[in-house]
């Protein structure tokens, strides 16, 4: 398998630890997000995937995006350990915070969305920021409020599921933003938690082959 | 089971259309997200989703937010009639198309986010509208493009899956926007064939009872 990646991009950063966490072989082709135009444009690339974002998972030729759709499948293909429970309400519940991160967060605070606001609206770095911020603080909110009634060491119960996935890089992205992430004490203890963990650590933006944060 | 739903809400139409397909009775609750300051933002609602957005479905007492993980939960629960691929891979792609709509395009289209446009770059209603037709064509595009390698009478083959409950409504949502929908030839054929039948007819939002469209 192949991964189309870029370090700092959340979505990415979610399949790296998904991918870790399953022990699962793999490759990362770095897609830089601002060189070249962006590289998530040229013709090469969006016929992988013409919505041109990553990540985009190759499996034998084929080619597959958006983040959910990645770690669903790698769970079906690959169940141990699993990252969603046996439980259909259960696993539901863990899709939802995958979700509120997924289409409540981060497609508005995403750089193509910033660019947009810049280019529509003449919105300049600081507002941009304050858009994104309140966003990201909205959802952060509720994710602290919904994850109290699951949470033990991770955001359910004791192991590392796809929740943490997407928590993790959301507030990693959040700090970007200037969110001050400790006044969450729920979410960074979960990530405090899963810091600790090889997978988590292997995925992180500052560890990749692209990363430019030396 | 119990839906909190309002008439014209895509991400709630999906969920009507993927419970009539599977023909599970529910009790559907309007929320109106226009009267009273927005009726999701009630605390009684915020008890339900601190997210405060529709759908929420309501089972045995316990609630559960965001259109996917909602109809991977009625899947799960319900598989007959399936709304996803037996295979993996196949299953995956499914949810790629569902996520392209979810994460992709319905995040920078609703009232919440045109609302936040006005309030803080002062955009007017055409600007709003403008907008939303920039991620809502963009997305079209790249689902169009897709859908040419599996489609069938509907998005995979000759079935409908939970492709088609989140493309009906997207699409439902585009023309609100002004966006010509038939410029899409093979959405538009796909969109012809589910409104022929009636699961996906019930679940109009002309149809619903809190519909203000008469």
């Amino acid at each position: 398998m192949r991964l189309y990646s870029y370090y700092r991009s959340s979505s990415a950063y979610r399949v790296r630890i998904a991918l870790n966490l399953k022990e699962l072989s793999h490759e990362i082709v770095p897609i830089h997000l601002l060189r070249d135009g962006g590289q998530q444009n040229a013709p090469a690339f969006l016929a992988t995937n013409p919505m041109s974002q990553i990540p985009v998972l190759e499996v034998d030729g084929h080619f597959l995006a958006q983040s959910m759709a990645i770690v669903l499948y790698l769970e079906d293909r690959h169940p141990r350990p699993a990252l969603f429970s046996q439980d259909p309400f259960e696993k539901a519940r863990q899709v939802e915070i995958c979700e509120i991160i997924n289409s409540g967060i981060q497609p508005l605070q995403n750089l193509t969305v910033a660019n947009e606001l810049g280019h529509r609206f003449h919105a300049d770095a600081e507002a941009k920021k304050q858009w994104t911020r309140k966003w990201v603080e909205k959802g952060l909110a509720a994710l602290e409020e919904k994850l109290h009634r699951t949470a033990g060491s991770f955001c359910f119960g004791g192991t590392p599921s796809a929740a943490d996935c997407f928590l993790v890089p959301q507030l990693f992205s959040a700090r970007r933003f200037g969110v001050e992430t400790n006044s969450y004490a729920l979410l960074a203890k979960i990530e405090k938690n899963c810091a600790a963990l090889p997978a988590f650590q292997a995925a992180e933006p500052g560890r990749q082959m692209d990363s430019e944060a030396k």
